[in-house]
């Protein structure tokens, strides 16, 4: 290889409210030389999840910011180029924190998969086989508990989380209502199991929530917040569990001041009065029960009976536009780049 | 005994916001005779809790509310007169849900507990070694979990939920912040072993809170709600655990609309970044742990390891104003009305 080029996408500034392509700049640079302990990957497949847009913001999360200037932080399947690392040779396949590049230079310590005799397609290791998948089944495991006969209710549920907590809470014996928006979303939901699949752009949206679940909501699975939130919050029953892994509706109103009325201390009265539980995670805060997560959701994705949906769009290029797109509910599927 | 007159206090009226004297009426009747299966008890200790707000209105609660014109509910220590029930015998003592009034026919099998050799004064029964003790013991093992190092924080610290949160927490291991309303009340707190004591009513109090949890807030037991609970908010650390037993500051405020802006969608969006958990809970949800309690709670009591301090009323014609100051952090210590 002779001076080849990366092609990488940074951040150019921070937003106020929803990003748009300022926000981003695509870059040139000569692929840069691993140094001792360090590989240098080929980027394959770049995943492009919501959480990604409080990367962009500064102050206090769960990972620190990604600084001005700094390429777009995101995980990727990459391919061993060259590699000063022991562990590593040639043409291994990994899952890294390759970011938004074509190439990428990583510590050899700081590779978290590889991807060795996997039979599934690369990509799914970025989806129903890897974070976002990994993200239901912890969440339902360490939280959510569905117990058989209980009603559970997840919304984004055509995306790769809501997807796979409906259809993992289904085998645990749960009554499974999936919330998506627009109507070829909903037929889907119908496809994978949802024992009931609703529209939350439908006029009437909240009186069809509360029509399908007429024993009331044991778990709420929360990744979205916004209306589905709201029409899901009068109808928990007591000890419902809600674990909150992603509140997308807000991502781009924090700092704002939102209209009355307040509703937090009514919140907690609730919480009081019904002994809910709300706890958020992340899925790496359960990182002990990943083996386990491989090895069952191996099985189930082979045995078909976790079924998934990927949104693949072709080009770094277009990962801006698509990412947009995400925030707003225009993929169908997990949402994946690919680089080549 | 020649017909004996029962004195009761029913609830008269439901209140909306504060309640007064009009929402009570004193009623004096013949006592009842038990019938099969049930004792007659004279009660010899009321207790008076912030719940029994909750049980003044209609509506969904975590137990049915009082109907109109019915005895208001209560817990009592109690002697049993007259014994319809082969468990029982004539001089027996129990904890029973007796209410507000001198004498109570309750049916045998629901009477919670015995009082048999009892060492400690009868009325603790009715706190520290009682329900408000049990639910600060159960709220710590099953929710706030606190850790040697870690900072707890728990408001009404001079009552008894409070006052026993802060010192089993310090036998933890954790590092205690008590809150309470006045200067004799923080004083108190001071010689109860909290590391440091507020008084909520100064004008900078939260700022002396920001200053007394430098590494921040790793349990925030929720008892009051209100101003404490803004204060904590900016100080929790990521994990930390909210057990939410009792929201006094909005018991008064509840189906009135609160000014904005609407703080719930940005706290669920703190939940996730600092993986909060909150959780709501009664005291019986975790009955079963209620026999370890009796021990560990006796023996620390016998050893002066746990203090406390009771507040108590003479007289149930006593009992709604000393309720109603209840309510407005009046009392200093557990309150309890005697009967006789």
């Amino acid at each position: 290889m002779s001076n080849p080029i990366n092609t990488r996408i940074v951040l150019a500034a921070r937003p106020s409210g929803e990003p748009d392509a300022s926000h981003f700049r695509l870059e040139r640079l000569p692929v840069p030389a691993p140094g001792p302990g360090q590989v240098l990957l080929r980027n394959r497949y770049l995943s492009l999840d919501p959480y990604m847009r409080g990367r962009m913001d500064a102050g206090r999360s769960y990972s620190p910011p990604v600084a001005i200037d700094d390429v777009m932080e995101g995980r990727t399947v990459g391919e061993v180029l060259e590699s000063r690392h022991p562990g590593f040779a040639v043409g291994d396949q990994v899952v890294a924190t390759g970011g938004w590049q074509t190439f990428a230079v990583v510590d050899g310590d700081a590779i978290t998969r590889r991807l060795d005799g996997m039979t599934l397609p690369l990509s799914t290791a970025l989806g129903v086989y890897g974070m976002p998948g990994f993200t239901a089944y912890a969440g339902l495991h360490e939280i959510g508990k569905p117990q058989p006969g209980e009603t559970l209710v997840v919304a984004a549920a055509s995306g790769p989380v809501g997807a796979t907590v409906g259809q993992i809470a289904k085998m645990r014996g749960a009554r499974t209502v999936g919330i998506a928006g627009g109507e070829a979303k909903r037929q889907y939901l119908e496809t994978i199991g949802f024992d009931v699949a609703l529209d939350h752009r439908a006029d009437d949206f909240s009186e069809q929530l509360r029509t399908a679940v007429p024993g009331g909501i044991d778990v709420y699975f929360e990744n979205v917040g916004g209306k589905v939130f709201d029409a899901v919050v009068p109808l928990l029953n007591d000890f419902a569990r809600i674990p909150v892994c992603g509140t997308i509706a807000t991502y781009n109103a924090r700092g704002q001041v939102l209209p009355g009325p307040d509703r937090l201390p009514g919140f907690f009265s609730q919480i009081l009065r019904q002994r809910l539980s709300v706890r958020g995670f992340i899925q790496r805060d359960f990182i002990d029960l990943f083996p386990r997560f491989l090895e069952e959701m191996g099985q189930w994705l082979a045995d078909g009976r976790i079924q998934y949906r990927e949104d693949i769009v072709e080009g770094l290029e277009n990962a801006p536009e698509a990412f947009f797109g995400l925030l707003k509910g225009r993929n169908f599927g997990k949402l994946v780049v690919k680089l080549e």
